[in-house]
């Protein structure tokens, strides 16, 4: 008998989590492959949902828990905390022995398991790269891509511009997005089954969900720390102004988070919104659902550009979070102008529904990535093709 | 009157330092720049030489020491070294507020750097990008070059590689190696004017530069760590074998260190050899010197790729570490098999002095590198391009 | 002419500074002592006020500022924030060479201070040892003491306590607290010559300080972390009962910390109090003000131990955190029961103004201190006297 | 049933496990605990000795190894190191959750061990307090006992200093010293049943342990670390001019370990000594065997004061490590001076063998700390008793 393959995911927010529950699944349920779980950084505050508790209850078993976020509205608390994320996971894999380590995405931190894997020899899995957003994100999630060995990506365009980079193509699948296996099932079974103010609480006004309504989730932008406050202000002036139901969704964690809470909050102080609820978090099945039967998504969440577009969910997407991301024909791009987030807004209502797009896959992502990590040869040496 | 660019430079090894010297010099030197030295890592450590000692001899004024380096003979010390690394240059940034931050090349912990700064929104040079190596270094410099906004390159494949990564070619420039700035200046005048024991002490054979000689330079390979060792005593065999005048310099830190430096020491115990001098290390002016003045350089450092191209110096090169790297008709390469590293270096002896090649430059790098880094606009936002 | 000692003082959070600010002004202004000012932790977060604002604005310079706080609602942050200190804090003595190091008190954090002074054998002065609190703030404040060489205590009994653990006598002073100075001040001039609203902003109700009002400031007990809720709650209730005009200050950060604002914010949101406004924080001295004009200061901040039995200011102390610490008669101590708190403060408001006491000091504590540290033998070996 | 109480021991270096090993065992064997072992710091570094190999080959499970030790050779690097193992420590004891936490003695880094519990409020057991020694590991040491809940000591003087300390007497525990219990078991049966140089190698000249010997273990006194080479050297003259064969045994890690550790190698190099092998380590029960076997110990090991009191082996104790430490009447103590040393180890050889003495205890120490800690009610709140 064959050992199985240890895989070690390590978990540092709560959207990423989201993001890749499937492909966790999958290998935990892979006959070859043994899931190791480290949960690190915001997954494990309170202020930032606690995804933590959601990954328990999805009955995961998780191996290390790592304290490593450092507090501070400023990005020496992002390098620091990156810094710290690297000592300890270079600890934890050295007790842990996987036989590959699983780095996600593009979040500050992720740069701290690459590192503490590729320099400890083990074999570097990076899951969607090669996606173009132009700011510290990119940096980090190309970084990524250059300490990582194989490489699983949502899009055709990702996986050229990977190859582009000069990583080997047998090394690089596009398998699309695990986020679209949870979004398959919800288009199989749409309802809304749950009352959202019953389940999650939240603070604001009281609503059901029966009618129309909208949802709203913005994050600041990273390297425009300043502007986050007036940013999210002019999404806000445009809520209030509509007076229609939203669910609105506080930003996780980074650098500018304090100046997008500061200005939600302060709105909040003074406006008292009765047609506005706000959430910290939501466990991933329920907010798509809440997505599906929604009129419109409004911010510039990556759910905007992926599951929506799968789910055929209109959006309006503001600011350049999301740019040279490709997209669905579900999405309408704007800047931070309150006059044309309203009218986008306007116009997503008017028009009848999308199309479902596969450019982020169809389903079954999880399930292909296990797959490959449990077939293909693990290697920890590579060199650029050119 | 503008304000002076304040240009933080970080020095983390000895052979970085000797790299770069001049950029540095001229960057310190010129009337729109302002120098802040950061000197870290095993630069600060006497095992390795205490380059920190010749930076201050050189007249560089250091604004701020940090230490660390983890002590073991495992990956996971190089790890946490980079992870604490992040942490303090974090800090040091912070305070030092840098108008642009510099890293050097590929070593493990070159990234830290990298990091802290291009965290914190400042703009990041890389020197040295590019090149092909095919170990940990190459992943290193490679993640550099995605963290960065402005490349300095030393030659035009390297050049090339930078803009395929999907680089602005407006902010890559091929200056040549500074390195080949001193290179330049030997050539000018050759003559060995210091007697090597004398000056720099050292251990075992005594005997005078006057005659012929060799030097020796072998540095472990990183993801070969378990064949340092038997990879040293290769060469040590050679060595003994030919009997002939020989300057050998220990290797600098990295997680083989201990492998080869014990074979070393565990060869002197045993032989005790009358022909072999080992020292810790030289200034980069002497050292050249002496390569210029010797029969022939073998090992591995990439002195003999780049400074040994330009000055002439018949090189043996062992092994995969300077693998990929543009050479001159300087070098012959083995791979670690003692008949063949005796048959390269008896060859080496045989024929003429190789022409002077200037694929890394013809001197001046330094100045080119500080007059760009005065001129262009700094910029710390890049996207991909393409 | 002789050297200036080099005296580094390490200013960790808000209250810190408030207590050894003469302190810190006497060295800065003595002519045989340099000052060198590191603030570091809570004290740079705007979370906790950002007193390094505070101390720059006082016209301190400060040589560097070092962020160690890791973002967490448990003592594991609280562990690893004071690590990382250590470690910070080893770079900046190294870097900044003073002939003693500065720490004060009992904060977690300060054990870093001293761990990072007394291992690089720079003498350690420790402020405000030997009093007894009970939880852990105690075992860190005993732990400073056997890791310091010169003590400065600020009451007799504290003495004798610092004597008793063995430590030197020539080198244990009660020169009182410092924070008397500032007391002593505003003893001579107690005039309320500011609008706290209009200076401070703070949120809530507002009105006029011309009026009878009380001053409510309480901190979560560290070792009692489950309870700051509920703890806070009681006074909370008393507060709202009573419906007097409150300025209520908003607890430092601990690992309780977010028990306690929670409990506040949640009143707030619920009850919209006109009679309470709330504050983040204000400078000392006006602190001071707002005190010494107020009925009654209700809470368990050691402020009332200290500054008000000198400025003769009603308290009613809450709870376990200044159990045993040296009180004069102007303290009502209660147990968490809104009853008892309740009655305490209307015996404080019936009864007329208590006397002033010396027990912590009679003003001048800044200037000893300084006078000492200028001319006692530093030294950094002791060892217990028994 | 009752569930096994949960006991964390950190071990960091060679000669403190060799020191608690049978309080490790008995903890293992106690039906009603449970021992988790971390293993940190030089104890898993091979240029000490490679703790961890013994501390497996015994038989023990290692929970969790902690990489911490920084690399210099200086005071900054402990400092550095210590900070490190908090932050890593906070982290193993967050995911273990012992009921109770072991450190031991006084090494610098033993204080990481003890912040780390402390502040997450695990019950802290200190071992081996209450020694007076006079440099930086007395100020860890009695800051060890300020942070500890429990106290085990070795001796009656100890036992007394700790509770003059403010300590509760009703949990410091005179238990006799862990080592005494392994000497009783040589005393039981003293045969030299090994050859030395065969099981150890070692290097050096060969000789049999058949014939009288000495055996030498000198270690740098931290706070003289400039004087640490000079101090070593005095021993090595008198070794020299003895021509006695004797086994010598390296230092373990600490700031001056460089000092000796380099003295000991240029002494080896020039002379190379045919009547001195030189070990790096040996396993506690063998070392002990060639102890009772041998003439006299030289140096300041604490196994002169305690084991070999014990044994009746006569020694040589130089300088002041061991200052203040209680002594049976086998101890000649002398200062750094060659003439005096010469002499005192002449005397010891010429007089017949010391009686033994069980002032550190009688053996059974391992087991009666495992029921203490077994019984006694765990707790982290404690107050000084005056």
């Amino acid at each position: 008998m064959t050992k199985k393959r240890k895989i070690c995911a390590v978990i540092t927010a709560r959207p990423s989590y989201s993001r890749v529950k499937t492909a966790l699944q999958a290998i935990k349920d892979h006959p070859a492959l043994e899931l190791q779980l480290v949960v690190a950084g915001s997954a494990l505050l309170d202020r930032y949902g606690t995804a933590v508790n959601f990954i328990e209850r999805d009955g995961f078993t998780i191996n290390e828990k790592v304290f490593i976020v450092l507090e501070g509205e400023n990005k020496t608390a992002m390098a620091k905390t990156t810094g710290l994320g690297v000592m300890e996971l270079a600890n934890v894999f050295y007790n842990l022995q996987p036989d590959a380590v699983l780095t996600i995405a593009d979040r500050f931190e992720t740069i701290a398991t690459s590192i503490a894997a590729a320099y400890q020899n083990i074999p570097l899995i990076h899951l969607q790269g090669g996606e173009v957003t132009g700011n510290i994100d990119e940096k980090v999630r190309h970084a990524n891509t250059k300490l990582a060995d194989l490489h699983f990506v949502t899009s055709e365009d990702a996986r050229e511009r990977v190859i582009k980079m000069g990583e080997d193509e047998d090394y690089v699948f596009n398998t699309g997005c695990p986020s679209i296996d949870l979004a398959a099932e919800i288009v199989r079974n749409p309802k809304l089954d749950f009352d959202p103010i019953e389940k999650y609480g939240g603070v604001g006004g009281t609503f059901s969900a029966d009618q129309d309504y909208l949802v709203v989730m913005q994050h600041p932008v990273t390297t425009e720390y300043d502007e986050a406050k007036r940013d999210v202000q002019k999404t806000l002036t445009v809520i209030d102004a509509l007076q229609i139901p939203t669910f609105w969704f506080w930003p996780n964690v980074d650098a500018g988070a304090d100046g997008t809470s500061n200005a939600i909050r302060s709105y909040r102080e003074e406006h008292n919104p009765k047609h506005i609820r706000f959430f910290k978090n939501m466990e991933p099945f329920d907010f798509l659902k809440l997505l599906i039967n929604s009129k419109c998504l409004i911010g510039n969440s990556s759910v905007g550009i992926r599951e929506c577009s799968f789910m055929g969910v209109p959006v309006v997407n503001i600011g350049t979070r999301q740019n040279r991301r490709l997209r669905g024909t579900n999405v309408i791009d704007v800047p931070y102008d309150s006059d044309l987030i309203k009218k986008a807004i306007e116009q997503q209502l008017d028009t009848p529904r999308n199309e479902r797009s596969e450019i982020y896959g169809a389903g079954k992502s999880g399930k292909k990535i296990a797959d490959i990590i449990a077939n293909i040869e693990l290697r920890f040496h590579k060199t650029i093709t050119y």
